[in-house]
């Protein structure tokens, strides 16, 4: 309903087009700890009697609001900022109130210049004064006595104007300012402050049965420990491992997801519960819960941190089934129901019926799995299919571990309908999988990140660039080889600033099965024996790309992409500032041949004029080019370098007067 | 703060983005009795389930609730349209819920497509049926409950299958659907209908003052009666008269704004009030109170309708200052302030303070002014200056008046900062003044008239395009002489649905006080005696004009204006299209010199190849241009008709085969 208004109630500031604020603050917007968090908002009202806001925060746990002085910044709208100190969530919300001492001197400096007799007015100040001495205190309130005495006792109205238009006693007016008439804004809107990995981070996805010490012997969490140098070496921050729980053997899959299988293939990870245990178990082949404990802190002493696949659908033979056969669906004889997509049967899978009568101590169970393995020292979750759950259930979920652990990651892995993915996002996932994989040109590149970063969905959903995945495998890079593979690496690392590659892409694996953009042999069914350091891996570039990223801030950001033109439509231009780094990073799109393409960079909005010399610092390949003029000419040939990566380097001009470099 | 959500409360469907919502809900959206009033929504939940949504809506005044199904427009957005049939304040909200048996259909299509077994998918779909039966009633339950026996008796799956199949049976289960799990959007939003001459009308502006019937002596409301056919048979639908009350004495202002006024100077009539009467009296040289109700009801028989001026500020002699002192500022000596800007002095009138102890009853009175007048049969007001007046005053008073006279029709005389004029719109006012008189050339036309009609303004400020007013004679008409009257004109009449011309606008009056946009001479402080028959007047070009935009639909509505490419700079290209009526003008904005442009129409749109031939109506000039392609030709010479305007003719090919006209 609308707003209503009251006969003779006059007072009002109006706060309109708060931002950010998500759907009227149903939601909260995401930010990480150590940002300066912005907000700005219409402030006015009728009239042209002057205004002071202050924006007002406090972290969820705190009772009190802090304050911090909005500043106007033209066309009635005002902007503040605050420090996002704690990873917590935090309330803001807006105040607006007549500054009748800042109108009262406006308006005197005016008639002062017009000559006019002010001493009528200058009564008006002192009993505004008099107003405010109501609400000062200690010194400044005996200081704003001396200043009223001295006003009172003076002749002449010019030491009367000089007493009150004094910079001392407009301190004074504005720091016991009369709130009576202040307007609150009608609604509490919340920002949540993630641990910054939430936004900046490179992860690597890994089956621990194919990091086996020796070919043809499964690998175990202990074999895990020999790699972690290896994939910390090459720059990552998360070691995320697909499910690690017994694995269910009723309708288990065999090679290439058949049936029957063997007796010796394993299964897939994601056919969760035996005999062994269901989601707190650990599949025995892979060892122990003690094995589990001393990778998480081998991989923190190498600076990684491992995430768990939260996959929330049973084998038949996991504990829940006998257990709990009321959380799953029961056909019309009785017998439990396994996930379908007409005419696809999925029989070793039993989905789980989040609406069942006993519903609340499944999800209490659902969520005891995620304290289990906080508990284990893991604060990261990728979760499997969360869009065939229902979101009421992610909402209360993710609010009770935040709740407890505001530290913990939550990626969803949803690849649907758009709207399904910005729900799961806007009610609590940290990070999202994204289209990217299915992007490949020009036109759709920039239209997706422009949505991505550059419209609401920014402020909630941050997209996690996976350039594969066990079920992807992307035609691009079934039909590019490795050059689509170099090219396809330097968008996920540089267009978002979290991305992700599951193992085998380094070794440009891309046998697919036919007309499917399924793996061929999918290490989903079967153990994988690699080389890792077979010729022409990409470990090298994975390193020098992820320190890249490390060095450059811009590249740690996620809302600051901004795409430039390029004359050749195979070629993408963009870039990324933060504070003084600015880096650009050209990349050929087309995996089969050479293009060359001018590329226009924002010279004018880098404050660097037309006629100005600048170098580029080639990234990847090394060296410094000094240039001039916005336009620069990029060829690109996939054979050797599908991109290139400057970095921005100015010279202070002023300062010395020439170039110098 | 933001939606929480409970353990084990799974029932949801998301419906989010609705629109139209302004701000959250926090004000109503505008539109006209007749018009079909489209809702849409994304609404979706998790999963693949099937859902059904309804727009739900009830006038104000009634109690019940109607409903209108939603249809899925892609992507998960929904849709739904009612009829605003009566000119009232609406509610409308949306409810979403599961539909399983179309979950259960599309589920059984797949599997039967896939020759899979289905008995035990027939006994899913009978239960649902057999909880159908719970809710429905009469024949349909009797219908319901034979399918149901008959499906128990039939032997076979196919006839089983058949029968839960059936149209018949799918319009049952749609019909009496389970809508305990339905969610409501959690906000009532409001369209206010107004009467469509909130939205297409030309108004035009004169002083009674100034219509004597003989030179030199001042007119009457008598005398108006005589000028009500040529005004009706211009095309006009509303005569606004400026305020016609008795007008003050002390400072009463000269010639031309100066002081101090000769003794027959009859003053300006936004000084209001003296020993004849305020804000209820009638100037007594004017007339009486029945004059002016035989001027309303003459007026109402041309068409017409009197609008008149709501001006919220004293004379030092209006009764209110003796009788409620109290109801206006005070200076520290008791003397009461009158209206400054400094150095300006305005001391012919005494603003009114309406957050003054006495505010009650200062509200209940001016609102008492309105009510006068509506009375006398007015429903239409000009308000002075709303943006000096407390903001929720306006929202109060207006709630007030339309609560009980919905057809009265608010025009806001708001030339102020952005904001502050928005803010004006959304809280009530039917109309704004904007700033058309100060956008010339044709990126600035452009870019104001995309906001107004494209942006969230267009949902409840609708422009309206005076071309000049007694304070503003705008540097276009003062220099372009007769071109640019004409020029501005069929912007105005053109450009916005309402629009407005003070009288002598016709005669191309453009005498200007020197570095100023005041009228020389303004009538603002003197009486006028014009010759309406003057050589080169307007009168025809406006009477042509407003047939025209009575001829053509798409001319009537407010947000349908688009602009398309010129190749020259001051040609202006733009159209409108309602239904099959679709009309383009191109108007020369450069008053001094004629200009070629080359026009594209956008006949994708309209559905027209590019080798088609159609017609283009020339509507000022008469005759058609059979044509073929989007780029057209036009010269437009301000020495003759700087514009042109086309009406879209289309020949039906597929039934005649070839062009006719």
């Amino acid at each position: 309903m609308s707003v209503s208004f009251v006969r003779g109630d006059a007072h009002s500031v109006w706060i309109q087009r708060v931002w950010p604020e998500l759907d009227g603050g149903r939601y909260p917007v995401k930010r990480e700890v150590g940002d300066e968090f912005e907000v700005s908002a219409d402030i006015f009202r009728e009239g042209h009697e002057a205004l002071a806001a202050v924006l007002r925060y406090r972290a969820i746990k705190d009772t009190a609001w802090r304050e911090v002085p909005m500043i106007p910044a033209g066309n009635d709208r005002w902007v503040a900022r605050f420090r996002l100190e704690e990873n917590t969530r935090y309330r803001y919300t807006i105040e607006g109130y007549p500054d009748p001492y800042q109108s009262w001197m406006d308006d005197l400096k005016k008639r002062l210049a017009a000559g006019m007799d002010v001493s009528s007015e200058l009564l008006e100040g002192a009993a505004l004064l008099d107003n405010t001495l109501e609400r000062a205190v200690g010194a400044d309130r005996v200081q704003l006595e001396s200043i009223l005495r001295a006003f009172h006792a003076a002749a002449s109205l010019s030491t009367r104007t000089q007493l009150l238009l004094d910079e001392g006693t407009c301190d004074l007016a504005r720091l016991y300012p009369d709130r009576s008439a202040a307007t609150r804004y009608d609604r509490e809107l919340e920002v949540i402050a993630d641990r910054p990995l939430a936004r900046f981070g490179a992860w690597y996805e890994a089956f621990p049965r194919s990091l086996g010490a020796a070919p043809g012997r499964a690998g175990t969490l202990k074999d895990c420990l020999a790699h972690l140098a290896r994939i910390a070496g090459m720059g990552f921050d998360v070691l995320y491992l697909p499910p690690i729980h017994p694995i269910g053997r009723t309708f288990r899959k065999g090679r290439n997801g058949t049936l029957p299988a063997a007796p010796s293939d394993p299964g897939s990870p994601w056919a969760i519960g035996n005999e062994y245990g269901g989601h707190k178990a650990i599949e025995p082949s892979l060892g122990s819960l003690e094995d589990f404990r001393t990778l998480v802190t081998a991989a923190r002493g190498h600076g990684l941190e491992i995430a768990l696949d939260y996959a929330l659908q049973c084998s038949p033979d996991h504990p829940y089934v006998r257990e709990h056969p009321e959380w799953f669906y029961a056909r019309p004889d009785g017998t439990i129901k396994y996930a379908e997509n007409p005419p696809k049967k999925y029989q070793d899978i039993y989905p789980l019926n989040f609406s069942c009568r006993d519903r609340e101590a499944l999800w209490e169970e659902l969520k005891s799995i995620l304290l289990f393995w906080i508990d284990q020292g893991v604060r990261i979750f990728r979760v499997d299919n969360p869009h065939t759950k229902p979101l009421p259930f992610w909402g209360w979920l993710i609010g009770e571990i935040h709740a407890v652990h505001p530290d913990v990651i939550f990626l969803s892995e949803a690849f649907t309908r758009p709207k399904l993915m910005y729900a799961l996002a806007k009610i609590g996932f940290s990070q999202s999988y994204t289209y990217f994989t299915w992007r490949n040109f020009k036109h759709e590149i920039i239209e997706y990140f422009t949505e991505l970063t550059h419209t609401d969905e920014a402020e909630y959903l941050r997209g996690s660039l996976f350039a594969n995945t066990p079920d992807i495998l992307a035609p691009i890079l079934q039909q590019g080889g490795r050059p689509a593979f170099v090219m396809r690496l330097v968008l996920a690392a540089t267009l978002s600033s979290t991305y992700g590659l599951y193992s085998g892409f380094e070794l440009c694996e891309n046998d697919a099965l036919p007309d499917s953009e399924e793996y061929l042999d999918s290490e989903k069914y079967e153990i994988k024996v690699r080389n890792w350091d077979a010729p022409e891996n990409l470990s090298g570039l994975i390193t020098h790309l992820n320190a890249i990223r490390r060095e450059n801030p811009a590249l740690q950001r996620y809302r600051n992409l901004q795409f430039y033109p390029s004359s050749d439509d195979n070629v993408l231009c963009y870039g990324k500032q933060h504070g003084d780094n600015a880096v650009f990073v050209c990349v050929n799109l087309d995996p089969f041949d050479p293009h060359e393409s001018e590329v226009r960079l924002p010279l004018q909005s880098l404050g660097i004029g037309p006629d100005e010399r600048f170098a580029l610092e080639d990234l990847l390949e090394g060296g410094r080019h000094l240039v001039k003029g916005a336009v620069q000419t990029v060829r690109l040939d996939p054979a050797e370098t599908p991109a290139v990566i400057w970095r921005l380097m100015r010279f202070p001009h002023k300062a010395f007067g020439t170039p110098c470099y």
